[in-house]
């Protein structure tokens, strides 16, 4: 059995809680937390909560350690710290930060002798295989990614950083428009184009909302750029219709071959639960790390240095005889 | 650079040659043949046509050889002698077959310290890729593929068999109804439900067409299962109208996470050219043989065995920055 370790308790620790239940290679030795450890409570029965403080108490029972800390704050610092240690898995997500991360894992993972795979999930992950892939197959033509319609936690929260507002969410939904003429083969689309905004608030008692709706759709970087819609409702509403956490999206390339055929390739994928299925990507890499390591890889890898194979829970030989 | 050799001159064959013009790092050093080496006329001005009793002549300025050749009867035999002196990739698809051609293929690969590349394509290949990652990803869930809209070869020659017929081409073709039935939940579907076979067929002069038909809707393996259509049409419209070789298809897992979320993948492929396609995905695999056995990985591999980056025709650095 594979025994990972949990690093952080939140959305994507709860669904990797779940995930694990169907992965029999796989088990859990703890879940690690800066907070008070009476105050976590995980969903697994007898699940152990320890202090990150004493992780190093496990470096001989913890195969890898999946991190489920944020990218701004928590992984730069926890990532080279824990991976100093151990094995890791994280979802670093803040694109144009990624060289340098993975630079500086690689460093760490190198002198301890250990391996993190970085960046981890479905964007960046799933979805940047497929760009590179599409484009290292069909070198001539364009890609697109389009996302939602889903729940953007950053987006969610400038809202709520906005006066006068008691609860908020966002959803990012790809304009049927867009899509269609990105599919037909014109990706030179704006942001506006690409994207609608839609964000459901609920306004504290007497507060202005055409004050709040002006600031949100005049909000720079978040809002301005985009066709944007606010609809102000009850906290009855709001609660009963607004506490699920789906996404989505697509990853679209139109290739040329030859003279001039087209060759269409389009990954889509609609999720109920975007942080449980973050975490079944996490969990499968983490198996990948486990295989990997035992190989003797160090450093620090992205998803495009993971061949398919250490994916799998059956053996190789059972999944080319099936899926092959 | 890389250098290719193709074995076999055919519609593949003619798309490595198109594709190779878009790869920076690969070209093409001869390509090799059973027919009389006049009678093989490549659209690339200059390529070489050697018989292909004169391949050991090429041992050493061959990088990867590429097997154009049938599953059928070519494969076989050619896949194990040529990969005792050359690194290869095919694209053998009897599925049957595979497990049992990769052992000999790897056995003959050790032995001889070359690499083979096995069942590169879509299908296998691509959508082998996504029924097995997305199982990985998601494990408590089903999948299924459909083929289509495309010609099929197979069914196609068996139609131009039947006493009768002059012309003929056959297209199959997924039916939206079961294919929307899949997308939400329903994997339980049978072959007649799954694709339609149309048949579009030029009658030799005289011919009993009805007989023809029956013939056709009742032959086993390939119709009797399936609905079928046939359509009588002119050599002329035949000609004009069904000289192309379009295809596509579709791999979509419905999974479930957590306290039954749904999470829905789905790959499609709309295909203008599925020789230039598969040609297209070959050369990749070329480039990517070429990168392993520089490593001195040796035997024989699928795709599962090929982490996305030796795909790659840019340097690591450069996808990892626009692509993750």
């Amino acid at each position: 059995m594979i025994k990972l370790g949990i690093v952080g308790y939140g959305n994507i620790s709860k669904g990797l809680e779940k995930a694990v239940q169907h992965a029999k290679d796989i088990e859990l030795s703890a879940v690690f937390t800066r907070r008070p450890v009476e105050s976590v409570k995980p969903l697994t029965h007898g699940l152990k909560v320890e202090s990150i403080d004493n992780i190093l108490k496990y470096k001989d029972s913890v195969d890898v350690m999946v991190l489920c800390g944020g990218s701004a704050k928590d992984l730069p610092k926890q990532g080279p710290e824990i991976l100093a240690n151990f094995n890791t898995v994280d979802s670093f997500d803040t694109h144009a930060q990624i060289p340098n991360y993975l630079s500086k894992m690689n460093n760490v993972g190198c002198a301890y002798g250990k391996l993190g795979i970085v960046s981890v999930g479905w964007d960046p992950g799933l979805f940047s295989i497929m760009r590179a892939c599409f484009e290292s197959i069909l070198p001539v033509g364009e890609t697109s990614t389009f996302w939602g319609k889903g729940v953007s936690q950053g987006h969610s929260d400038a809202v709520r950083r906005v006066e006068g507002v008691k609860k908020a969410i966002q959803y990012t939904i790809p304009k049927a428009e867009a899509l269609e003429q990105a599919r037909n083969g014109n990706h030179n689309l704006t942001a506006r184009q690409k994207h609608l905004r839609e964000c459901f608030v609920v306004a504290k008692d007497g507060a202005d909302t055409s004050r709040i709706e002006e600031s949100i759709k005049t909000m720079p970087d978040y809002f301005a750029d985009y066709d944007t819609v606010v609809h102000f409702i009850s906290e009855k509403e709001f609660d009963k219709n607004h506490n699920a956490m789906p996404h989505g999206g697509f990853v679209l390339r139109n290739g040329t071959t030859g003279n001039g055929n087209k060759q269409h390739l389009e990954l889509e994928i609609k999720l109920e639960s975007n942080p449980e299925f973050t975490a079944s990507i996490m969990l499968a890499y983490a198996r990948a790390n486990y295989k990997l390591s035992k190989e003797g890889v160090i450093g620090a890898i992205t998803v495009f240095d993971v061949a398919p194979k250490y994916l799998f829970a059956d053996t190789y030989k059972t999944v080319v005889k099936n899926r092959l």
